[in-house]
């Protein structure tokens, strides 16, 4: 309580969120970026230069804001427009088909991601969560006090999930495994076969798979992407996605939840119920972006992705190959997916690096190169890379990133 | 736990949203329509008919489309430009002059109510909210299990809070008083000397004024509007608002919450600080529509918001007069803002009807028109009345309000 002039004010700000906030990834990006000289050489990646969305995407919610389809308040669950057609799109892979009513619209990935999480935890509850893994989950769990348990990758297979480490943790309080395909920051996708040991583990467990596919759209491996949707005859399936990553853009704030039931069990298990109370109580995505949905999902040309793809995978290829000039930082795999690379940080190389957090603090100070500590993904001494710029600018960010590890490392 | 086949799954649907749904302005509201007849007559008010936006507005969120100003993420707390441009519009009618450093965007006012509520809760801590008032802050209060203490108003004096009920209820637990102004449903806004005296009792009491003013441009009473933050001399006042109202854009889904600091007691009692680690682990408003607020609060012509107040001041003369033939239902003020008619029902004149909630179901059943019931706003035997629709809907309307009240009443 603070005393001003002669009052004694009641109140003072909550700590609540004090130690999720803290762990969140944007807190890390933002602290990183601040350390940069903006009167210094370019920042890199630029805030400012992010890839165009397509043509269609801009018409569509152009033409929802000049019609005013998207003007009102929408249903708390979504605009039903919006939920059919992201069900028809998700339909394109599936045996088992959506309707509308299983899809549920969501302020972006991370509140579907928030939604599958809350409707599901109970006191003494526990998920099993991927390390490394996109921190909303955690930030979320942690700040719900929910127990999360971390499984393992096997970087010698392709980072694919260490089904054993899966089995060993989960117990009888364990209700989801949690899994991001395509995976960031690991930069792979899985193979159908994996998934379906994936569903065939979860199953026998008892326990539902929450699949997190807003990388879906950025893929450049040989094999086709598999949506964990085509096991829902195995076990229930929720999917989250988003048009934020395969259309670039974030800020239009739209995502959705998917319930993939199997023999209606997401009715009776009252899984469907909470979707809808959460949704009731929680913020809205915009009815604006909503109403441009279908045209958004329906009508962009496949060469729009085929050409992001292929942008995508030339910038992999050409980090990946100036990496090999930077012995003090190993990459496992060249990624298949996403839009990064993932290395892994050894500090005994450096003079005077103890940990990827310094590391990262240090390279925006001394080059103006805006790098990811591992510690934001859950996993200490790896570095997630952006790739997703043009190669002038790639070069330079890997020439700075060569000559910092060179001035920095042990002779 | 369902069993499924061989399998005992290990998850079910949380409870915990469960009665903060229940208690939502939206799930009355979805009910009371869910009963109207689609085959029937027309429903009023109707859904897909709502008055147009500015052409201001449309052509700010255009622009910020096809340029690609709002696809990326912005920053948690908001778009620097649209913080700033929040900060300057409030500052027309204020002597201590906020900085864009005051302001956080938020996901509707909606979000800017619940994180006030949020930031400031404290185990054994209570809140002094209006009865009746929108119900957000109770939803979001009892889902937190914050203690909610309500204060009345006086019907014979404009209903002006009744100040000595307010002194009654704070005691050394008391945080804030919020206060909704102008006020829904009420439908009346408060005087320079009233906000004074509530600044000057909140200050006695150690407690700071939360101020919901989402409908400061639907006024239309002989007075100007007084914003809360002229008292920021006196008392720690937060604002919150949104473009929802003012400019008919509720699915645009982007407002605002103002911290007008005294003496930097919002620094000191660390209340920004938890609102910037709330706003980090919480959803974010559209970049997109964030990016086109500084041209929306700059340039909309007056005469958008001239047209719509004398349209609406129609409406309420309008509707006023033909209450009057309706005995059962009694207004104790004609209301100078909002967008509605707070009438009294006594049930004791109806034969089958008990409460106001029954009212309105009876009522949609029976006329295919939706009048929310008090009890919504957390004061039964009441009802909210739309007035915003075009004369000959409005004429109809209250047409068959009369017919449902003649047919259900006592003789």
């Amino acid at each position: 309580m603070a005393n001003h002039g002669c009052v004694d004010w009641q109140f003072s700000g909550s700590d609540a969120a004090k130690e999720a906030a803290a762990a969140s990834l944007g807190t890390y990006t933002s602290e990183i970026f601040s350390l940069c000289d903006p009167q210094g050489k370019p920042i890199l990646p630029s805030l400012t230069e992010e890839a165009e969305t397509s043509n269609t995407a801009e018409k569509a919610v152009v033409k929802a804001v000049l019609c005013g389809t998207g003007n009102a308040y929408a249903p708390s669950i979504g605009l039903p427009v919006a939920k059919r057609a992201v069900a028809e799109y998700l339909n394109r892979d599936l045996h088992n088909k959506l309707t509308g009513d299983d899809v549920f619209m969501t302020v972006g990935c991370k509140q579907a991601i928030e939604l599958a999480v809350k409707i599901l935890a109970k006191p003494n509850a526990n998920i099993l969560l991927p390390r490394p893994g996109f921190p909303w989950d955690i930030v979320q769990s942690i700040y719900k006090n929910l127990e999360v348990r971390r499984y393992e990758f096997i970087p010698e297979r392709n980072f694919e999930i260490d089904l054993d480490s899966v089995r060993e943790m989960a117990d009888e309080n364990t209700f989801a495994i949690f899994i991001i395909n395509p995976h960031n920051p690991n930069g792979n996708y899985y193979t159908e076969a994996h998934l379906k040991q994936v569903a065939t583990l979860a199953r026998e467990l008892g326990i539902m798979v929450i699949s997190d596919e807003v990388y879906r759209w950025t893929v450049f491996g040989s094999n086709p992407f598999v949506p964990m949707g085509k096991f829902s005859s195995i076990v229930p399936v929720v999917t989250v996605g988003s048009i934020s990553k395969g259309w670039i853009v974030p800020g239009w704030r739209t995502g959705w939840l998917a319930l993939h039931d199997l023999d209606g069990v997401f009715r009776s298990t009252k899984v469907l119920k909470a979707a809808k109370e959460y949704l009731e109580i929680n913020s809205k995505p915009p009815t604006v972006i909503q109403a441009a949905i279908p045209t958004i999902l329906e009508k962009t040309p496949k060469d729009f992705f085929d050409k992001r793809q292929s942008f995508l995978k030339n910038q992999v290829d050409f980090a990946y190959s100036k990496l090999k000039h930077i012995p003090t930082l190993t990459c496992y795999m060249k990624p298949d997916a996403c839009t990064f690379l993932w290395t892994k940080l050894d500090p005994l190389h450096f003079v005077d690096i103890k940990d990827d957090h310094e590391f990262c603090r240090k390279l925006a100070k001394e080059e103006n190169l805006v790098v990811l500590p591992g510690i934001a993904f859950g996993q200490k001494n790896w570095l997630r890379h952006s790739i997703d710029m043009e190669t002038p600018k790639l070069e330079d960010a890997f020439k700075r990133l060569k000559s910092f590890c060179e001035s920095h490392i042990k002779i």
